[in-house]
């Protein structure tokens, strides 16, 4: 029998918030070196979070070595190289500039803010302490959408013409559904436009270009809930759905749509992009599935790849072809891609800086929606 | 042996244009009768078009008894009860006016009319006659689309929040397709717009209600194409692509979108509509499909509907569950409604007055796309 | 106004039933000429059944001249050219070989007889009277199934391994469904054996070639049923439910199964062919589409052709890219290649001979099924 | 800061074989404790193989402590709790007899053996030894298949008359693919067959229940490759695609067929159940759903159900409604149960009886194809 000998070099990682976001980044902290060859082995070394016995059981539960209840503590520690913003949104920025200050890369949850001048301060604080940053937009890495955007960057698709960005949930549908932390505009900045349309506007972004300038509009359907702590009622001050007409810079026109009103919707998140030689369909809720059109005469048709072949982003490390990944491994794909760029490799986008002008486009929506008009992007 | 005798009442029908939608109206008249109980025989009486060979070989493919080249004559003679508009929209409004001052029962091809002010002569003229009149949106009598409306009105789905119309073609994304007339301002009116949106609008309206507000986005991707006579290029004046956010009087928001850029989609008309109770979505390239999604616990699900059952609108007269139906059913079915209105039973919609609001909403998108902000919808 | 002459030549038509496959074939008749060219013009002569009053009634629907009561005097006039047997199986020989004697051109629904002895002496009668000859397995003619032909034929998929033939309807699922003559061996002959499942063989034969031999299982799981007109409970003498392994000459493998026990399933004719370069499949209940998967690399999928360009078989004559077609044109497609098959074109498969070898396969699953071993097809 | 304390009991795992197997199921065993409630902590104690390189390797990036290329001496530790055989066919009897001597608990992959005589001494050993015993047909565990089987044994759906299991995927397609140790029998025991026709039996009996009798066939297509390692071609003498029909002891019928031939099914594993009332399908390509038909009336329809509701088996644990689990959750869940039953839980099941079970039907129909009738399933 012999031993195993781990001696690959440590990054230690902090993390901030331990509810859904945070169950999530830990298991793609945990699971990056099992699948992937990372230049530093990632150990979870404390997780923060307000609620001394949520946060023991949370850490127990997703592997960390320590807790603490005291974020500002932690992220000046000096045993700690990594520190991973999972909070609300409310306070992202005080976080990871405090984080960027003492010198930790920074890794933040999407929204990146609340607002762009949040958005900015962040951006200064990073570039100022020059350490490694990204925010979370994690379904650029599932491995369709990284085959959609290579298959785009061959140029086969040709020039962009549309992009039709949807997210569609329905987890608030019912009046009766409490008003939640994420139903607040001081936590959450925004409804659906922060939460998911925002993905819409990563994706489209990332695969289209920028925007630079919008029509939106908003609405709140249901404007007083139950209070989760019981006790009556609360006012709904964001948005229940966001819908926007988008103008590219590359002369591409489209729509972003985000909404937790659509019934049998669960996690909707479509994007359909026509080119002047074709078109592709992406739906997360069939996330190893991209469904591509290549004009070639009358036999052609939208065809449907399954993206499980080791030939396609990612996938190598996992399973044959056609053995389906999930959710969780497109934070997999993240933080192996962020464990890199923190040792040494290439800057791993998003970064702070596309954080930035999503959440200029998020405020270009919100203004546009108030002055009934079209807002530039930026 | 004994003879058959069709001693029933006949309505004679003068069919003015004959091209795409002269074909289709006139299969829809001629299988009218032989699948649904008529109170009259449609009789396809005369066709009439400029070009008299080509009208004289289309009269003889269809089934028409006569042809003539001159409509204002076709459309005054004793011995035709309807008249049936198929032209390019620019000359709607003078041949359905004629129409209805000579008595005739007029049914018009969408659009209406190439803008609101001709729209509002030819309702007022049949109205002044005091004829039938209708105007073909013929996807509101596929069979899925009625089930959609008739799920709709029992009410079971609760109150709508969301209508996403969306009407993709291809056929023109190709820079060197020619400028046909469809590509002409002064005879189409419109491009995608007033083709494809104008369906999306009807249906917005059949299922939702009416439209009270919209901000528009219309774009040409490709300024000049050849002429289609040859000799050189023509600048194309109409849009490619058009969209456009709504708002209903009933609260409800939603999307149309028209294009003619979106390759591998042949003719979706695509709409999906959230209620607070569940959901609808029918893409018209499965016209035999609705699927509906109805909130009821965890184990719910989209499910499709073949709208293929007796029990569902239209069908009994055809064929057995499970066996399809096709585009051409949605004329004959529009055909059944107005013969029957034709000859005294209940008034046939959509008709000239949903054509006006359609033509209403048709330019509002127009105004907003130029002034860069909402407009009203009336 | 100049009136239409319709001088073409006329082909005279005398059909034996009126109910499903009466009003199938007729409205084919009817329309073939109408989007076809054809050398002769269908003219819808006799109409014969056993009770006058409905026969009456179905001739005027469908635009009989004439009706009769006598099938023997029918197939014998004069002036009828091309007899169209649409009666129950067991009636099929015997009025197929006279209408032959009579030298008359004669379609047959399918199956083709009750049992192979039948379908010999049929086949014989058709060859020694020298008379056109076609059994009417109108799924050939969907277009996708041509395309699919189309597609084998020119190699690109290479060999063929695996056939899988699957034709599931529920229609007698519900035990106190009464036993129709479709469930009596007297009158049908056997039940989704030979209702369905044959198509699946006819297919199978279309696409892959001549099967060798089968293993077959047949299975009745309600025994009896209300009889129809009411008085008691009457014994179903056929299958329920029909599956069968097959061997072709060519090496391929595969399976066909028939059952009327499948929930849900409406119309579900499906196949899939597994050849050594790419696979093909087929559903009915979705008739316009093809799926085709074509093996070049990683990116591949399957992709959905819309059967509906005007380059797929037969679509030309009909609508636009993406305007679907539905069951009804199947006959329609049918008829048309019999129409020139009757005027000297060449000859219209699947033809008598056809009918027989699909009689033979039906026979041998039976063989196979009640001896518990395989049996060759012929 | 406070340290986490990992008191929890530990279980220590020695798994043998560290290939593709080695990894979905040692990733089964680090995930199970930080997603469930386990009542032992698994610890990955030992790696085994051959190559001592390659298990070193292996071990690293897997997370075990230990290896070894002994794997006598590994099932006999004092140290280890359980033995997890990861192996070829040809050596799970010796490996997984030996550890059961030795006192271990035993997780075999499936199929359980390479012939019936093998797996009953198998079920003999672990029976004699007392010892826990699970064979790992992991797609039992796929949250859909286990919903679907709630639905079965609620009765909504009734008596079950059908059930098809089809499990295809194209690897060897190629004839240049080469002869690795899943063609030769003398390794593998079968092909496609006990690959993944075997799966098919587990689904078949998991749902449906115990299988009477098999009429199969086996083919090769192939019958020669390239050796893997050079020098010359080999022959293939396992099949290369398995068909079967059967018949249940419940009175249900049905078919299995296993195939590497099928281009484009990447590693479809799909079946479909047939009811009195209703009807499922299940599609592995598409893991987390799972479509439903019940029947209700003319506007039913199959139903699509995500199986990602924390209501559904296993999915609490996990994400949100509509976040995709995949592949290796199978493997997660098969190690839940097993470590419960190691503990003093229930049983887990498919146990080495069901394992038994699954190869005599699989043997029945090798038996089958060579006298080319039907044979007894056990």
């Amino acid at each position: 029998m012999r031993p195993v000998s781990p001696e690959r070099r440590e990054l230690r990682v902090a993390m901030i918030g331990h509810r859904f976001m945070g169950r999530a980044h830990s298991n793609g902290w945990r699971q990056a070196g099992h699948f992937f060859e990372l230049p530093a082995k990632p150990v979870l070394a404390l997780l923060c979070g307000r609620d001394a016995t949520a946060v023991a059981d949370a850490a127990s539960r997703y592997g960390f070595e320590a807790t603490s209840t005291d974020w500002r503590e932690t992220v000046a520690r000096d045993d700690v190289d990594v520190v991973d913003v999972c909070t609300p949104g409310d306070s992202h920025a005080e976080i990871a500039i405090a984080a960027a200050e003492a010198g930790k890369a920074v890794l933040c949850e999407k929204p990146l803010a609340n607002d762009p001048a949040e958005a900015r301060a962040m951006l200064d604080a990073v570039k100022r302490a020059g350490v490694a940053h990204m925010v979370c937009h994690n379904y650029r890495r599932a491995p369709a959408v990284l085959l959609a955007r290579r298959i785009l960057d061959s140029g086969r698709l040709g020039r962009i013409h549309h992009y039709r960005g949807t997210y569609l949930q329905d987890w608030i549908v019912d009046p009766e559904f409490p008003r939640v932390w994420r139903l607040e505009k001081a936590r959450a900045g925004s409804g659906a436009l922060g939460d998911i349309a925002s993905h819409s506007i990563d994706l489209a972004r990332f695969l289209v270009g920028e925007i630079c300038e919008v029509s939106g509009l908003l609405e709140t359907f249901v404007e007083e809930r139950p209070l989760p702590e019981g006790g009556g009622r609360g006012a709904v001050d964001v948005d229940d759905a966001a819908l926007a007409l988008l103008r590219f810079e590359s002369g591409a026109i489209g729509s972003v749509e985000g909404s937790r009103f659509a019934p049998g919707r669960k996690n909707w998140n479509r994007f359909e992009i026509n080119a002047s030689r074709g078109s592709l369909v992406f739906d997360l809720e069939r996330i190893n599935e991209l469904r591509v059109y290549e004009e070639d005469g009358p036999d052609s048709g939208f065809r449907t790849i399954l993206a499980t072949d080791p030939s396609h982003p990612f996938v190598e490390a996992w399973w044959p072809p056609g053995h389906a990944l999930g959710y969780e491994h497109t934070f997999v794909h993240t933080l192996v891609d962020f464990v890199r760029a923190v040792c040494g490799g290439p800057p791993a986008t998003p970064d702070f800086a596309d954080g930035l002008r999503n959440q200029e486009v998020l405020d270009a929506i919100e203004r546009s929606a108030r002055a009934r008009s079209w807002a530039p992007a930026h």
